[in-house]
């Protein structure tokens, strides 16, 4: 870069490095830095630090959290017995938020992929199954995405579990709601047509 | 947040703050840091950390540096007789992309704007006026963005700079190139028309 300096040009590019910055933003982001207070600046740098070193995965669940277990296998109020199986923390997020769910969670950390090399031992599937033979499971709730991979990941883990006389389910295929009919792909709509209930 | 982990909760907030980094992003961003390996944290955290401290501002242009002055004004075969004054460091950056501009620069580090309470004494103005006391000053040309503010801060700047008999210019306004004359708007239009060249 042409000015030089280059403690920026660092910044800059670690910014870029980031998933969906590009070198545009990476440039925003990082003269935003530089324009910051220097305690701020810290504050940043030092949250990141704190971070990456306390956050670690729950023993039970998966789940991140920075103590043993975290809040949602600790609460004492929530339905132990059903569990739903995600791809990552994220979809635990997404979960929470329809504050609807009320059983607990298992974080697989990936989904089985043969192409990128990722099979089911490189996923936390064994402490699915531990947690499946020492724990009340009524349901496991097969919550991977709806994709290739995700079908293929909960097609897995469903021919584990079943056999084990344990309900296993899937999330259900259909129209999202507030959707347009007209522009849901032939597949969606088709799923949603075989989907259908009485009413 | 449900998962209740402060420390990520934090670092979610953190990338909130930053500028075009809504919730979603933020929560990525966020995820990703703890998925890095913990050297590359904290690598980034160092970055960060690191350019705040050693960057300032050049002692003569203004324009960010980690020496005394940028490697811009430090280069003898720059033209020094010309003066680019810009708003912000980003935008020297835009000129030595064009590879054909070889006078220096002077950053303003902001506009005039009264209405966010931006007078000219917050301005890197007086470092701008003793520069043209000082050295041999051909001309000073007013590279402001083309907004209401860009335009009174040049304004302001030639009617300071022009009775000290220095050539004062400003960029040329136009249709921009690779541009399509239908989606311009009837401003730009009609200073490319009045503009107009010789062919």
């Amino acid at each position: 870069m042409a000015t030089g300096a280059l403690p920026l040009v660092r910044l800059i590019e670690q910014f870029e490095r980031l998933p969906g910055v590009g070198k545009k933003s990476a440039q925003r982001l990082a003269f935003h830095i530089l324009d910051m207070p220097a305690e701020k600046a810290a504050d940043f740098a030092n949250t990141i630090l704190e971070a990456r070193e306390k956050i670690k995965k729950c023993s039970v669940c998966q789940n991140l959290t920075d103590s043993e277990t975290c809040p949602i296998c600790q609460n004492t109020h929530r339905d132990k017995s059903t569990i739903c199986v995600v791809e990552n923390p994220q979809d635990i997020l997404a979960f929470e938020r329809t504050k609807e769910y009320n059983g607990v969670y298992h974080v697989l950390h990936g989904l089985i992929s043969p192409m990128n090399g990722v099979g089911p031992d490189q996923l936390a599937i064994k402490e699915l199954l531990a947690r499946i033979g020492t724990e009340e499971v009524a349901e496991v709730i097969m919550a991977t995405n709806p994709t290739v991979e995700g079908e293929a990941t909960a097609t897995y883990l469903a021919r584990l579990i079943k056999p084990m006389n344990i309900r296993t389910t899937r999330l259900a295929y259909g129209i999202p709601v507030g959707g347009n009919l007209e522009y849901a792909d032939e597949v969606t709509l088709y799923r949603a047509l075989e989907g259908r209930n009485e009413m």
